[in-house]
């Protein structure tokens, strides 16, 4: 007997990738010292103690056991919406603020309310696998403009009016980017923006790694002082990179009310509400973790500047890009697979990346390192065990 | 200027019901005393103080940062296989368990591995009003079993075979039920598997509100025991109701070992992984706290018996159907909405319950009581309150 009818859609999928990578890194032997994991994104630096202590208070009060509101915890809501206004330069309130489960769950959320099975979202290639995936699993068709190198894997509007055609519900994007680091020009934001404005279409913009924007970058972009973003963009984040509690699954979305209430449908479909305990929680760490982020944007452009080194004498493993938190790093080997190259590098020199063809199938001479997981220390390691590695 | 456009199946979606009774609540004037809230379904007890203390815990770990297995935490995973295998007197591995954040999420994952935009699942009517909304957002067409008073709101196979069609992917049902709080029969249960068996399709079972079956009622069915279930049922629980945890968010999903590889394909998009800290404290509560779930129990069977006693006595307000956790109760009110019916009821007799049509368009003659909310001197006020009950 075999199982009754499954979802095609979803047996088509590849299997999540980041699970099969670190299975790669339970084959190391140890032979080049401790595993480099810059596969999936996560600090290398622990939650503030203060982050802890907030989380654990609000888990063990009977205040967050019930049900809460759909849209989020009003206090993280008004603490996040001041947040968003300070670093934007901009007036956003609770209203325009839709809290989730993580950041990913944010893109589903965002890609529901624009889209459904059989209209198109146009995304980069490179693209954030999860969004390639995701599409998927909805029916979504999914269209690429291509980022190449020399352009620093930034999108141009040309490249964008190339790939637009009549079906494009949204244009996705990444930025700072995941898997290149790339950190978008505010201007180039906003000629996309207006191009969607003009086309009456929708730019989904994740900013995930914000936090990690090199101090004193400024606003990141001016998009939310546009007059009536509100009809065209929306826009995502997520609490886990900045407060590393990426377990507790938390992230935002910013957007007009009218579609605040309209993912709210979505979202009492997805899970009713957000955890709650540690909305509670990230509510108070927002304002008062501010120095504490900041130091950890000053340790991760250390990383960024001991990989710069350490890649500048390796002549056969080209640093393509490099930005907040990644870095999209070309391997040496003609026509090999990045899967075949990753998973070696795991295997044999203890290095865990993701490989190119995870995030495009044109991008199987790259490799991503997630270098903001390792301190400069370990990054300085890498020199050897890449100068040394052979296939 | 106007917002670019929506997806149609989201915005023609009805807002969620739940917040839209809560504000009735909100305009009652108090002269009949407290507001009886009967409407979401939440326990009126709070969590034990060892699981306040097992979340907290958790929460305050550094241990539970970090991003964690896709399908579940481990522990969490294997204590709960342990517990259904009890339960149902059948062997359930950890294999078989997929962690959700909650069993609306568990009913999301189990209809989109099963069907896409276009495919059918069958449910009952009255049906559970999100699983409506989340086969409506997601494209899947619905299609309804009548289920009438007369045969306790349970489906008849008859029925079942009536509204069967060769496009119909799964059937889901809910036992004990929402919103009739029919208790389904073992061999009923067995008949709708076989069913489906023969014709290679999935029986979706959701259990959320199995802990408050009657004492000593024994195995909720022996559905676990057929050689090849897996093949055919995918079966939801909910972490919240006995726990008391809903603001915590966790639901189970337990079902063949390959429909769980499949499920955490469309789990990684989601939201990666659910709230670590809790499923940590859950695995805790799981096999510790047995005695004072079996107290609960008891304690709804006494809130059963007290709204049995009220009712009988309004000869206007007909109880039709009571069982675990929910009464569906007849209005006296010919030709009246259940929605104007629940609103007066709410402003001017303080009694949350949500509208028969809510789910169901044929439901226009009952109300839903989430008695089981309500400790029995409560529910004792009812009698008052309704009597004097005029539109």
């Amino acid at each position: 007997m075999v199982a009754a009818g499954l979802n095609s859609l979803v047996t088509n999928l590849s299997s999540p990738p980041i699970p099969a990578v670190q299975a790669w890194g339970k084959s190391y032997d140890g032979s080049q010292g401790s595993l480099i994991d810059l596969s999936q994104a996560v600090p290398g630096y622990p939650a503030h103690e203060k982050m802890l202590q907030w989380l654990g208070e609000a888990a063990s009060s009977l205040a967050y056991t019930n049900y809460g509101p759909i849209e989020g915890e009003n206090v993280l809501r008004e603490a996040y919406a001041a947040h968003v206004s300070e670093v934007y330069g901009a007036e956003v309130s609770a209203d325009n603020i839709h809290i989730t489960s993580g950041c990913n769950q944010a893109f589903v959320c965002a890609s529901m309310v624009v889209a459904s099975a059989g209209s198109t979202i146009l995304v980069t290639d490179p693209f954030y696998f999860n969004h390639d995936t995701t599409l998927s699993m909805l029916g979504i068709k999914m269209r690429t403009v291509e980022c190449s190198a020399p352009e620093g894997f930034v999108p141009t509007i040309e490249a964008i009016k190339v790939a637009m055609t009549p079906d494009v519900r949204a244009v996705a994007l990444v930025t700072p980017n995941n898997p290149t680091g790339a950190i978008y020009p505010a201007d180039r934001l906003l000629a996309v923006l207006n191009l969607c404005r003009e086309l009456g279409i929708w730019l989904i913009l994740d900013e995930t790694y914000r936090d990690f924007l090199p101090d004193g970058a400024g606003a990141p972009h001016a998009l939310f002082s546009v007059g009536e973003w509100e009809n065209n963009l929306i826009q995502l984040y997520s609490f886990s990179k900045s407060l590393c509690i990426p377990g507790h699954r938390l992230g935002a979305i910013t957007a007009g009310s009218a579609i605040v209430d309209e993912i709210a449908k979505i979202m009492d479909n997805l899970q009713i509400c957000p955890p709650r305990a540690p909305q509670a929680a990230v509510a108070r760490a927002l304002p008062a973790l501010t120095e504490w982020r900041d130091g950890n944007r000053l340790e991760i452009e250390l990383r960024a500047k001991a990989l710069h080194e350490v890649m500048g004498g390796l002549n056969e493993w080209r640093l393509e890009s490099i930005g907040a938190y990644f870095a999209f790093v070309r391997h040496p080997f003609e026509n090999v697979s990045s899967v075949t190259v990753a998973e070696q590098l795991a295997k044999r020199a203890g290095i865990l990346a993701i490989p190119g063809e995870y995030f495009g199938s044109k991008q199987t001479s790259f490799l991503r390192f997630a270098f903001a997981n390792a301190d400069a220390p370990t990054i300085r390691q890498l020199r050897g065990r890449l100068a040394n590695f052979e296939l």
